[in-house]
């Protein structure tokens, strides 16, 4: 092992921002460690322009970033936008993966003795260097989810990078709970009785990362860099139309490792042809002893059910639901619901599908709002927010795969369309398929339907008897299907008390009243969970203790002294 | 929910020893809030006599714990001394699990509004109470488990307290990382956004804690308790051989809960008659979201790969080892390891059980041992420890079950016997089954005999080429078959440094040079780690982060302010 002069001072010079993201989780106030806005005023005059060059420089080459094991290449991706990517990335095959785990084990002794603080300076600069070319990442991210431009910059790039921060900070704090040396002095007739003891944070193995379409950056940063800062090995499977940003990450951990004097083959990029099937094979391996997924339910329960050799952490699907009772705010209301429907098409996991509403009504600000001028009035302001389609195409994006076009278009026969989907031509890429949100108004009975996700821009509007049903059905389509987000407005204390205390019994974080610039689909690292791990949606959440403490053990040694 | 008046007097009544067992967690050198000596000068001239009064009282009785859901009464244990004990306990059978678990989850509402410091009070004067219970606890122990008196006093009673104490004090600090209320406020243009947000610490579901034979407290408290403090219920099902010291446990837990205006059912005891099954549908039911297990390696890998719906901890069985190398002091080291041999007739899952010495001898301040004469010094040291009957059997205690005898009958037919097993006769308890450890001489090739586990009064001496043959041997051994404990004897430094490596890798703590009165199978509280969680030994520690942070999960939620 080469000891690079720098990998002591990385540590020191982000220094502040780890400090700033320890007193954060503490706290759980405000902070961000990476501007959000992709302004020239922020990033400066050429960033954005020299961002999106890289990434039409990687369209129709191969990636030069190595794979042990590999077999040829493979080229997956489809932009969402329309534009041809053509990127081709080393293809690992089953036969390849003895080659891939070996070298992925290798440098593992190494990173262990490099220690604690070497190991987080080390990920630390990463994200450092990942920083540098957000704008490359940000079109690589819109480029592959569908994201428009500025989400794709907040959440694919500063956001990602806030919560990989997260993951770092927690991961840190969880090692430092053991002293590195302990003296044991037990009192004993005679002299006491001294033994020195050692104590050494080691990582599992090797750990895999399974990327997701909508989120690459995001949803694969916080375990990848949870495992590698713990002492782990991570290999890296991207979903095979989300490989591009996945693939810079990768490239830019190695280049990191390689500079300090570690092998960079403690973070591998896995990328496999649509169909091979390589997620279940890897994770099976018993080389493999952590797995983060994110994706549907039923690969995520196979993980859980089946990766027994592994932790395993995944976020799956689940239906999100907002309660509406009352309000002293409709306009605000409905704009906030708006824009968390139409926002990504409504291709987050937190975005929101079942909106209860008593069938008698709510009450509001503007007098008595029947069940329909309800469904009219959150109708009437997805229309404003999306009237213009130069603007609209700036919150909608595009749609991620032609999976959620299909459900999308089955939709309205589920019962009565609020509000017609429409597609908008995109005025830049020709080709892009965009669609605006379907609002569909559904009787309580009709659980079969709503009680299971229908992932893209589909929402319910629920006809439920009244709150109490409202409570009553959020209770069990949450219990049984899981959800990543849930909201609540009333004006009366008694319901948001119950509100709140079936929230708590089944699992879901819940935000209430929301009627200004925070939305139920939005968390916000360092203060807000992602996911509970309480509920099916997801057995774990960014980030807490759970999430970082059985990533490593800690090994000890005692003598005599 | 009736708000007894003590109960928030508890957590400040017991504040310094929680405070004494977190700086201790923290720094991990010496300390222990239960006195280990069952002397009358520390607990009172009528303190032992009395609790083996309350032991006695229980014999031939039905012991007063309710079960919800129990059919009849069963009594299964048997004495290792030979007494009849005949305590009949509520028996738990599958048709009665869907009463006992719905009682179970009742109570968790309100024990999870309670909160964390209610709840970590109620947990410390569970602890207090057992404490006064200590002598009672010590012959329940004795009785079931076989163990020698004051060993049963220490390892049953005291330490045993210490584990939980460690336990519960993890868990205190696991749940205060995260700020019950929080205001999160981010810079906007004109006004910034600001949002409350509330943290509830909440409870996973039902705990399903399984007991073992030889050690029925001090390897169920640090689960239970663990699970408890956090907001979980908690079933008990005790090994049939085992269920006094857990059913004293299970009722001490359900009167303070009482006391506290708690619903006593959130601790209930589970007794099954001897071949029931009643562990797998438990494990498997969908309430139950937490297992901790000690036992066979058999059942701890069934409960890993089925009860996916839960988080498991596992404590199996291993096959610990020393490597001797060489030493400065070759008649202290054969004294150490012969107490440790003894102890308890080697039915602890720390006890080593091979011991790899090569072919050629070790160099020694003797002067060169051959392998011979190495086996020869702890033989002899063996038989001086034991060399009087009275005095042996407080060191040796009874042999827990017949499965131990029939082992060691078989064991002598592996290799060429060092040291024979002796029966002893025990001058209190005529039908005690007491029986001398078995040292037998076995070549590294018979990997298929000392390579798995022999519980019981059985080790191996194993036969290597040279220390690095120990060294590969260790290796191996402990990876497939996991360990508990390892140990070394050498004065070579570069030896030491080796064998560090290798049990920095194969995962599993390291005990160096003892050979004053620390013994490689022992562990002390808040230092030492017991198990890792590295190796197939055991799947988790007592006590780390990962060992409590999955026991529970924050739910959020927020509005405006």
């Amino acid at each position: 092992m080469t000891t690079a002069p720098t990998r002591t001072d990385w540590l020191a010079a982000h220094r502040e921002r780890l400090d700033g993201a320890l007193a954060a989780i503490r706290s759980r106030g405000y902070f961000s460690a990476f501007p959000e806005s992709p302004s020239p005023r922020v990033y400066g005059e050429t960033a954005a322009e020299d961002g999106k060059a890289a990434f039409e420089a990687h369209r129709g080459t191969a990636y030069p970033v190595e794979t042990p094991g590999s077999n040829g290449t493979v080229s997956t991706e489809e932009s969402p936008y329309g534009i041809p990517l053509d990127v081709q990335y080393p293809r690992t095959v089953e036969d390849g993966l003895d080659e891939l785990l070996a070298a992925a084990q290798k440098g593992m002794s190494d990173w262990r003795k490099g220690g604690i603080e070497t190991r987080v300076g080390v990920t630390l600069e990463i994200l450092d260097r990942l920083h540098k070319r957000v704008f490359e990442l940000a079109n690589a991210v819109q480029h592959t989810s569908g994201q428009a431009f500025v989400m794709a910059f907040q959440a694919g790039g500063a956001h990602a990078l806030d919560r990989a921060l997260e993951a770092i900070a927690y991961a840190y704090e969880e090692m430092s709970r053991y002293p590195a040396e302990a003296v044991w002095e037990k009192p004993a007739k005679g002299d006491p009785i001294r033994l020195e003891k050692n104590f050494t944070v080691v990582g599992r193995g090797v750990a895999l990362v399974i990327g997701c379409n909508t989120f690459p950056t995001w949803n694969s940063w916080p375990g990848l860099f949870a495992s590698l800062v713990t002492g782990n090995a991570v290999v890296v499977k991207p979903h095979p139309l989300a490989v591009l940003p996945l693939a810079i990450t990768v490239d830019v951990c190695r280049e990191v490792l390689a500079e300090a004097g570690f092998d960079p083959n403690l973070v591998t990029l896995a990328v496999e042809h649509t169909g091979d099937g390589l997620a279940k094979p890897l994770a099976l391996r018993p080389e493999v002893k952590i797995i983060d997924f994110t994706g549907g339910s039923e690969f995520g329960e196979w993980l859980e059910q089946n990766a027994t050799q592994a932790e395993v952490f995944t976020e799956k699907a689940g239906v999100n639901a907002v309660l509406i009772d009352s309000t002293d705010s409709f306009k605000a209301l409905c704009n906030n619901l708006a824009f968390t429907l139409s926002l990504y098409s409504g291709q987050m996991c937190t975005t929101t599908q079942n909106l209860f509403v008593p069938t008698g009504g709510i009450e509001t600000d503007e007098g008595h709002k029947s069940f329909d001028e309800v469904g009219a009035g959150i109708a009437n302001s997805i229309g404003k927010l999306l009237g213009d389609d130069a603007r609209a195409v700036e919150l909608l994006g595009g749609i991620v795969n032609s999976a959620v076009v299909s459900r999308l278009e089955l939709a309205p026969e589920y019962g009565q369309v609020v509000l017609e989907s429409r597609a908008i031509k995109h005025p830049a890429y020709e080709d892009a398929v965009v669609r605006t949100p379907l609002l569909v108004a559904i009787e309580s009975k009709d659980e079969e339907v709503y009680g299971r996700e229908c992932f893209g821009p589909v929402s319910f509007l629920v006809r439920t008897a009244d709150t109490d049903e409202s409570i009553e059905l959020f209770r069990k389509t949450v219990d049984e299907g899981g959800a990543m987000t849930a909201g609540v407005y009333s004006t009366d204390a008694a319901v948001l008390e119950k509100v709140r205390d079936a929230a708590l019994e089944v699992g879901v974080a819940l935000s209430e009243n929301l009627t200004g610039q925070v939305f139920v689909n939005q968390s916000a690292a360092f203060s807000d969970f992602h996911g509970t791990g309480a509920n099916p949606a997801a057995n774990a959440t960014y980030t807490d203790g759970a999430y970082v403490a059985s990533r490593f053990r800690v090994i000890q040694s005692r003598r005599h002294v």
